[in-house]
């Protein structure tokens, strides 16, 4: 069985998956007679190959019960779909790398600080969203599909992998 | 000197502006083995007119100084502009109609409740973000403009408006 460490989010640990989408610490632009600070591109969008447009939705995730048992994966390949929760809220982002399949030995699990979202690159193995210990509303950001089967490949998790709460 | 009454937002008061972007009483489907709710088309995005694509962006606003006396308004004649607090925080939403100018007369100021964004449709008249008491960070989802200048109108404010904290 698996049972694998939980790591903080960060950038630089996210960069085959995507981005972490959070404030910068530094660049970005004054704006609005010096009311504000603006950052551009925090995330790297991909929302209309082949004819795709932008979707917003808004999820309203239960908190996950733990010990939880992965049984799948599911990824977007012609799409970034991108989560941030409303209520600066921690929540677990879980990915794995494969070709064809996830390849169990690659799954990781990490925890958000609670000010992030992530934008998921296309391709990118994901578990559904986890919410931790209390509801959580998380803005969406992904493709409105034409032929929604298209772009979205769901396939059971091979590895015997189990979260536990801490 | 105007002074605009303060409005709870609601959808239907902001009908004319473009859409409240909150999780809504109905509709919306399970899925995710029955772990969330989903809810579809929040908002009305248009980022993808002339050759323009969805950019995604954080705002850290600083709060506003009250008495606030409202100066120049602006519109994206091409584009939606989406914003969401990150931190279920309320903010003001100050908008006007006009065809060629914002229209004194018209001025209205809406006051969320912390659980919702706007999104405010092409060509509508708005304030720059204004956060209220705290310094307030924004999720902003625009337009990544090749002629910025084509997609931004700036105008002077001629009504004397002045909206008070309370």
């Amino acid at each position: 069985m698996i049972r694998p460490m939980r790591e903080a989010l960060t950038a630089e640990a996210f960069a085959g998956y995507g981005e972490v989408v959070e404030v910068p610490e530094t660049g970005g632009r004054i704006i609005n007679s010096g009311t504000a600070w603006r950052y551009d591109d925090v995330a790297a969008l991909a929302l209309d190959r082949e004819g795709g447009r932008a979707l917003l939705s808004l999820f309203r995730v239960q908190p996950a019960l733990f010990p939880l048992r992965c049984t799948r994966l599911e990824r977007h390949p012609l799409s970034s779909q991108l989560f941030l929760p409303l209520g600066e809220r921690p929540f677990l982002v879980v990915v794995a790398l494969g070709r064809d399949a996830p390849d169990p030995a690659t799954l990781r699990v990490f925890v958000t600080n609670g000010h992030q979202g992530v934008n998921y690159a296309p391709g990118t193995w994901h578990h559904p969203t986890l919410a931790l210990e209390v509801e959580t509303d998380f803005l969406v950001l992904g493709r409105k599909d034409t032929h929604p089967a298209d772009n979205c490949d769901e396939v059971p998790f091979q590895g015997d992998a189990v979260f536990e709460l801490t």
